[in-house]
């Protein structure tokens, strides 16, 4: 079945709590995530609650990969969202698994936009219009 | 049954094509959207891509909302990630369909973080630590 993009939806159980507690190395994870699964990074937004947890998003030129995670439980719950042939989002979710040292971990793909359209096709070149491309902190 | 996280997955199909297609109209809609469902914004990153389609991330203290759009297809991917009580993603989900004139949505809702803990709760407070909350640009 075509699709016009591919979005992974893990559950991490029993990761290592002060790996998913670290603002910094979540994010770092995350963009190098991106990187494995073959996409181009090209926004990212990360943050830090008190007293614990992360929320983080990376914008790809070819969608989007999101965690959030809950140290006080072990759990993260991680999202691959990829469009186009060349880049495998299970290929991100395997890194990330190792990298916060997951005992147990549940995976669904779900297709998205499966239009009944022949040649359907990702947006063509994925090119970021730079001027528009700002991101923005808020308060 | 008890979880830390509701996650809609929802498909718009034949959309208004120029206001799926407008970065800041796509910007605006979500972080109202993102309002309405009770939810607090603390970042975003928007992006509009050549020669056509849009997406974007809104983080929220009680997790995300995205989109990706196909203006070529009249077509959108939507995403809201809430958690607590206190928010409700269907809300966010009703505006967005109505802004983007479509006509015809799919939407599913997915448990996240289904833990077998007594008193699971989300984390506490969601306050987020100003130090840690810088959104960047990549490249």
């Amino acid at each position: 079945m075509k699709s016009l993009g591919k979005h992974l939806l893990a559950e991490y159980y029993r990761c290592d709590e002060n790996a998913i507690n670290d603002v910094q190395k979540v994010e770092e994870a995350l963009v190098k995530a991106a990187e494995i699964a073959g996409a181009t990074v090209i926004g990212k937004s990360f943050h830090r609650f008190e007293p614990y947890g992360v929320s983080g998003v990376v914008v790809i030129s070819e969608s989007h990969l999101t965690i959030h995670t809950w140290p006080e439980y072990g759990f993260a719950a991680v999202d691959v969202f990829t469009c186009g042939d060349h880049v495998d989002p299970m290929k991100a979710h395997e890194y990330l698994k190792e990298v916060f040292q997951t005992q147990n971990a549940t995976v669904e793909t779900i297709l998205r936009g499966v239009l009944n359209i022949p040649d359907l096709r990702h947006k063509p070149g994925g090119s970021c219009i730079t001027g528009n491309c700002g991101d923005k902190k808020i308060g």
